[in-house]
């Protein structure tokens, strides 16, 4: 057993020429859409995270997404004594590996200012250093004249905003008015902001969700409590860079965190239907019959609010088959309110067992 | 459930103001000296890591260790384009968190050079920067004025040795003779080489076992098939830096990676009997009595090569109580080879079952 | 690799020869005390469980449990059919196990009538036959003439008792009074009764905690959300048969299940001071000094309503370090209120870190 | 929170209105073919089973099977003097669940006699008590009057063939010349036989894999060192009783344990490609293209012996996604051996990537 020569005790998960294995996640397609799993905040020691930038593009390829995009802060760069400031660093270094393992890697920054407006993401864009001028709308004007994405970051933020309640400051409705915001974030890391909703229907801007990650993140979602990072599923044309990029500018988005999906109905409806299949009734007795509800996606569903007879709640966990008692009283379509798909501030999803 | 103002979804793991848990590690300490478990060999950003210096005081404190060293490349630096060469500043950057966690930093560097007399690294040294000269005599004396500890890493790395069998070379038996070598890594990372014992021994030098992190210890030593990252453990007379310093000289070491421990008996028969302990028989039959082996360690003990009638082998499993049959016949003392604890190129730790 | 014969795959966890290995389940003895893990209300086919009664003593080692009563049904055996009802064969077929493994083997058999008095378990018994008679009081007559100690079992059971608070009928007052009744339920599986608390102070009964399984212990307590099933922990001078008899009598019980402990103060309070260890304060700025907690025992403690200036609130996880931050303004001494360990209806346990 | 009522600490996972979850066993359908998982070996308390029938049922149910036999010994019933003989009853009792939750029940029993001929499964049998007689041939021939499967069980148990190989005596040659013997199991429990493979295919037999449990199958094959039961894969016209016997008799079936699947090239191959797919290649460099394999089954595969300048090993985890490098020198097609598919005694799967 012992040599004189080195030995390898055992293969190592990591392999030395890459980043591993990557995860299937399973979340459907929409007719005529591929869904494309992103984070698109992250940060780098290139402002106050602590990874360097080609582990944020291992840690996507092992999770399973389609894109991202890196960052970091424009007007704060905690580590410049060890580090010098660079706008677009994060992106030079991260470039070729993004390729190599088939990420969609998205050019970005984060307009890190007071509230109002508070912190926003220009994505999309081609040079970030232009983007480092003094007044604020000078800033989004430069985003603009690249063509960015702006996401409005974390909007209701408790250390910006005292009771964590997003307001609409005179400053985003100019934004709004000019067509310079396209998207709010419902999720930033743990935190959700269900006015967000109202804001995004009311205006037309996409439902953004993101991880905002400055750690690792596989220590900041550990399984078992975590199976999944934030992120925003986007419902594009192809898997492309330019496809991505079509889709959010045009709001195709939901929002997506743990057990919670968030967004307009008209993609979280057809969204619920490609993770279910219900199967056809058997066996049962003179007061029940049977029948099994199969859920292909990694997102359990709450079912509740049943009709008369019918079980209250259903619960579907995800991967799994959930067998139900159906009585035979029963007689109206089995309409449920699923808890965990928000489609308004108040409201949820509402669907149909067929 | 949904209000307008930000929810925190659930408690997260990873607190804002700190690294969360700190692990209890079940490793005993000896009569006299307690056990301080280390990782002399971490890098970050500062040569070829991907992490921030702070994490690595993190990831330690929440593995349970007592001491670390960082030991950044003095010659091999490739991100400098982007983080300009400063071999002090990981030490600086990760003192004040260690002290926080009180976590024992040790300042070092690893000098790394062609073989031979391939990498090694110096340790307790107080200003990396004097050890960047040209020849590699000189970086020695500078390191031995700082009253260093110099440990030679992996010194059958197959990049350096192609067959993966460590030589002692003509300048390591001149650093031996001036007694400027003080330990060997057996265990670096998943490798390790046997022939260091016959090292170590020969030369009265510290048997070493380090990680050589150059990413993030939780993903390259994932639970469950990794429970523990390559530890040092030391056996010092207090928890105190000096104290860590004396019993590296002194050599009092054991090397320790997933279920494997090599080091010298003198140390490792102690730790074994502090593992461990045996219970009275109880009940039995004509044939057998029955007692239990309790291994409060987190070590599993293979016990191998039994007398005559007794279990040819037993397998005591970290953390738990095993109970063993023994025949009534046996009249020998239960004596076993311990299977992973490695005493020598070729020996395995002798003990009885009392 | 392949070849002509029988090839065994892998070394299986669970040996041919026995049950596999047992688990250290870390609670503390009390000064004096030996504490003892118990589950005294279990089923088999016998009565209305699944698993054959020698099932019963293997899933005991395995839990590190100490003792256990299989309880079957008097009045209630539906598989009779196909299994004679045979109130004693449970018994008589665990024995051998139970002594070769080392677990105590309480005889015992569940009295199963309506409420009031609702059901009880005769413990410490020799023959459940002679206690298969028709009127209620004669059965507690035959069991009190076997010694038995009696313990009444989920008294809030909403099948009986429909609002699910327990109550104390006139039955109840008479067996206490004549001194018939000698334990209560606090935990029955995933149920417990608050009032329970105030009965068994105001009688001197001992507070218990059992699964009362009908199936499978490790299917039912399933890891990672369960890491233990209800449990009464007794503290007896011994860990023999008749110390832990002599124990329950004098009431020197605690009821435990998942984070949970409730039991009277006397017993409580001892309890939380073995399980944790406050480290010397370390380190520290001019606001705050740190000092680590270390819990060494299975169940987690919530501290809450801290004084002024102290955290308001600290978790000290199971079997882990916890860094505390105490402001340099703190001047009274760090109480704290123990969320989860119930001394009385509405009372939690006050503690001090010292 | 502490309130007079019963409080339900938690939701439990396994709901007292049945079984909990169901898993989805990720292993694709054959075209034409629905793939059923079944196990046509297990044992209950009506022989040397630890285990009440229903719970056969509930073990299936989770596990994501669609079909079990329960089959008890005929000569073999250790637990007679307190459960009396019944060869029907496991049957009898587990029927009704078995409907309820869509299992197909088949009707067995395991014929136990000496080698030779050793023990048989006599499977889709109407009564067991038939069988019950003396002479073996006499067992044999009512089996096959019920128009029975009769299935070889473990044929190189050390127990009954102490060289562990499997021989064909001159009774298995009268069985198979009448047409008296229909499949082999080349899994049995953790052991397997690879001369089953030249039995099966020289005789036109049913290759089979079942656990043979006489425990509980959660507890024997736990997770994460077993994914899942021995299974056989039977490729059926539809997921009906009759559909199932008549694939078994027309041999269409695979034998699936951990990571092992074994039969004939026929099933074999398909079963693999449907497994698989293989993406457009992307990116890349004047050195090598990338491609991902994805493997959507439970099973991983392990592909050895690639051809000149391609990968010479490639792993495919189950669930996962694997990037492939392909030198731009390969200009053969890309062949590979499948480490763990056996098709024969000394023989893999061969397969190609396209």
């Amino acid at each position: 057993m012992r040599k004189h020569t080195a030995i390898v005790l055992l293969v190592t998960a990591f392999s030395i020429t890459g980043f591993g294995q990557r995860k299937i996640v399973n979340l459907p397609d929409l007719p005529g859409y591929v869904t494309l799993k992103c984070d698109f905040h992250l940060h780098t020691v290139f402002s106050d995270g602590n990874i360097w930038p080609v582990a944020r593009v291992g840690e996507a390829y092992r999770d399973g997404l389609d894109a991202i995009a890196i960052t970091d802060h424009l007007e704060y760069t905690p580590k410049k004594d060890y580090v010098p400031v660079n706008h677009n660093a994060a992106w030079e270094i991260a470039q070729s590996t993004a390729r190599d393992y088939n990420i969609i890697l998205v050019h970005g920054t984060e307009i890190t200012r007071d509230m109002p407006p508070g912190h926003m993401n220009a994505l999309f864009i081609q040079d970030a250093s232009l983007l480092a001028v003094d007044s604020v709308m000078d800033v989004y004007e430069a985003a603009i004249k690249q063509k960015a994405f702006i996401q409005w970051n974390h909007p209701g933020w408790k250390s910006q905003e005292p009771d964590g309640i997003p307001k609409l400051y005179d400053v985003h409705k100019k934004l709004i008015a000019r067509g310079w915001l396209h998207g709010i974030e419902f999720f930033n890391d743990s935190e959700y902001y269900p006015l967000v909703m109202t804001f995004c229907k009311q205006y037309n801007l996409a439902v953004m969700s993101n991880s905002d990650n400055h750690w690792v993140i596989s220590e900041d979602y550990k399984e078992p409590e975590y199976t999944n990072r934030p992120m925003t599923l986007v419902f594009a044309k192809e898997r492309t860079h330019d496809a991505l990029r079509e889709a959010m500018f045009a709001g195709r988005t939901l929002a997506y965190f743990r057990d919670v999906i968030a967004g307009r109905e008209e993609y979280a409806k057809p969204f619920f239907y490609q993770c279910i299949s219900v199967g056809k009734p058997f066996s049962g007795n003179e007061r029940n019959a049977y029948l099994e509800v199969t859920n292909r996606s990694d997102v359990p569903f709450y079912l509740i609010n049943g009709v008369p007879e019918a079980p209250p709640a259903i619960n579907l966990p995800a991967n799994s088959i959930t067998r139900v008692a159906i009585s035979r009283k029963v007689t109206s379509p089995l309409t449920y309110d699923v808890k965990n798909i928000i489609t308004g501030e108040n409201e949820v999803l509402k669907v149909e067992l067929k």
